[in-house]
């Protein structure tokens, strides 16, 4: 069943910019592993924040993906410049208007 | 540029599932309103609440589809189901590691 994930990052003040930088990085091990959108962005409300939202073939899909090299790699990359602060939801996705 | 507006609904205890029933109904004005992904979706861990994300071509695409009969209608047959508890985030995307 697919899986959402969305959040926020917080970011060290400043630093949002750079964090956006590495998880826009292209990363075809993603799209292997299940990952079937991955949007990251931005809102001048918030300055120092970061926005995800994730769509995966599965829960287990998404666990997974955190154990690849080079997830973790972006991971140890972009915590340095995190200030900690995270929020979000976790959800099964049942249908979409969009579809029948 | 992509706008994305992610966010939980309170349900009324037991009426999440016919509000998921009508978010969920196939309603084709979404696309041609710029409408590019609506997900709909629960977690049992919070039972009384359904979870949406959505993605537009443009902050002003999703304001105008507010303005849609038929989102009107949907809207005004959910509002007696919802808890009035609401939470989510608006973001502009900025990019993606699955696309270069």
């Amino acid at each position: 069943m697919t899986f959402a994930n969305v959040g926020t990052l917080g970011a060290l003040p400043g630093r949002r910019d750079e964090i956006v930088t590495i998880l826009t990085r292209l990363n075809a091990d993603l799209a292997e592993a299940g990952c079937l959108l991955y949007e990251v962005g931005v809102n001048e409300d918030a300055p120092d924040t970061v926005f995800v939202a994730e769509l995966w073939e599965s829960a287990e899909a998404h666990r997974a993906s955190l154990q690849l090299e080079s997830v973790r790699s972006a991971i140890a990359e972009a915590m340095p410049l995190l200030s900690g602060e995270m929020g979000g939801e976790r959800f099964e996705v049942v249908g979409s208007p969009l579809r029948a």
